[in-house]
């Protein structure tokens, strides 16, 4: 695969530093990339033999009991922004008998007496697997906040937990691949009156979706306090532009190969031996 | 997409009929189709946008909270038939968020301590999904026959029981769709082979397969038991040919679009007044 069209690694060119501004992101930029859509689409096609393939080993080591790592895709985004379209044109490439998705709706009663944490702990992947939260317990922290759906010394609390949690997942092996994608308001008006535009697309809206882009500035502000105190080393905040689908598309999956290829999965070794398995099959 | 290639539709030509005989199918065969290896791929390629079509819609049912079908996918083989190809090769083709994918190993202590029926039950896939069992509750009729896992009026139990369970899944609205991959033992033995011979796949090779393999009489004649005793109106047994990986593919991936074009998933209407949505949305 080319990754000559990449002037700067995805994952370089789109985690956040200190003093991160989301206000400063431009939804339409294509950070570190220097290809326009062709170029973007035809590296896609490009990336997903790498990905599979990456994928494909550390799958075989979970069947081969060798795991010790696995990859979380932790995918936030407002509406529209193109999580579905990750999930199926990315995620979508790699053999589902190692991906392990979740999706996070409204918490139910049941979900909402224990802690937030609760029904996300749950979901985390077991060693070898791809998960994907499609929304995380990140909802906790932003509708939570926008609606102040808890009190906010709760609210507060949160922020430390999830770095806790978070840094407890990567000593257990998780490599978590945090990823907010970052639409403009402009855009999603675009998308949201397509949906209403086309009978076949009305069951994706939801007038609910209206009332939570009429808060779309409390949202940003939740996502940057959220962004910034959640930020750490060993789970990075990744802020990708996603008003271009195919560069959302491309840099995630930049960023999934990249985490699978710090994993470095080897192909399990034998542990029978195999030129006496060669006699006994023959034999059979 | 092309069907013409099909003489007889594929679920007529692979369903399980009274008097059926496991030793008359013979898993070169390719029955109801016409074509060749290179016509059975380009047919393949051609299924995947049908296919993935009709489960969207179901998916939007779901979405919707509309949906009352859904489709359940039973893959039964000997080891290396290809139950992970056609996972790859036909589920890989729709949206990973509308599949729930459940792979059957070695029940657990747990398990065991309850009815066999009891772990299978938790992984019906929910109104508006495609549901796929890697392994199944045939298991405790056909390992656990052959290697009398359980008392043999335990086992003989097992049938009417399963019989029912599948008559109460039906009723709920889940359409069965059981396939036994019927490949050959000598095939077997050249897959199995192909897998000691290259290291990459020794991770797919374990010991058990040739002793299980040693077994194989004893397998067919449960697989002839099983199939006689639970096929049903509601939930027949197709017995697929496999010893040709595209056939197998190609044959699955019609079953399951028969079976979604029987339960005919309709785009979901709106809930909400969709000229006064696109008033709201213009005005946010």
């Amino acid at each position: 695969m080319s990754t000559s069209r990449w002037s700067t690694p995805a994952s370089l060119a789109l985690r956040v530093e200190p003093g991160f501004r989301l206000a400063d992101i431009d939804p339409r930029s294509t950070p570190g990339y220097d290809g326009d859509k062709d170029a973007g689409k035809a590296d896609l096609d490009a990336g997903r033999e790498p990905l599979e393939g990456l994928q494909e080993r550390l799958f075989a080591q979970s069947v081969a009991g060798t795991a010790t790592g696995s990859v979380l895709l932790v995918l936030q985004a407002m509406d529209t922004a193109g999580k579905g379209g990750i999930v199926r044109h990315v995620v979508g490439a790699v053999d589902p008998q190692g991906v392990e998705l979740a999706s996070f709706k409204k918490p139910t009663a049941e979900e909402l007496s224990h802690d937030f944490l609760w029904r996300i702990e749950k979901r985390l992947p077991d060693a070898g697997r791809l998960g994907v939260f499609d929304r995380s317990h990140y909802e906790d922290v932003l509708i939570g906040r926008v609606r102040a759906l808890a009190p906010a010394p709760e609210i507060e609390r949160r922020y430390g937990a999830i770095v806790a949690f978070e840094a407890q997942a990567a000593e257990m092996g998780i490599r978590v691949v945090k990823v907010m994608l970052h639409i403009s308001k402009d855009e999603q008006r675009e998308r949201l009156a397509e949906r209403l535009d086309r009978p076949e697309k009305h069951w994706k809206y939801n007038p609910g979706d209206v009332d939570e882009r009429q808060l779309w500035d409390d949202y940003m502000d939740a996502y940057q306090i959220a962004i910034e105190r959640t930020s750490t080393p060993v789970a990075p905040w990744h802020v990708v532009p996603a008003d271009r689908k195919w560069y959302a598309r491309l840099a995630v999956q930049r960023l999934l190969i990249d985490a699978l290829t710090h994993i470095e999965p080897q192909w399990p070794v034998a542990d029978y031996d195999v030129e006496e398995e060669k006699l006994r099959l023959a034999a059979s």
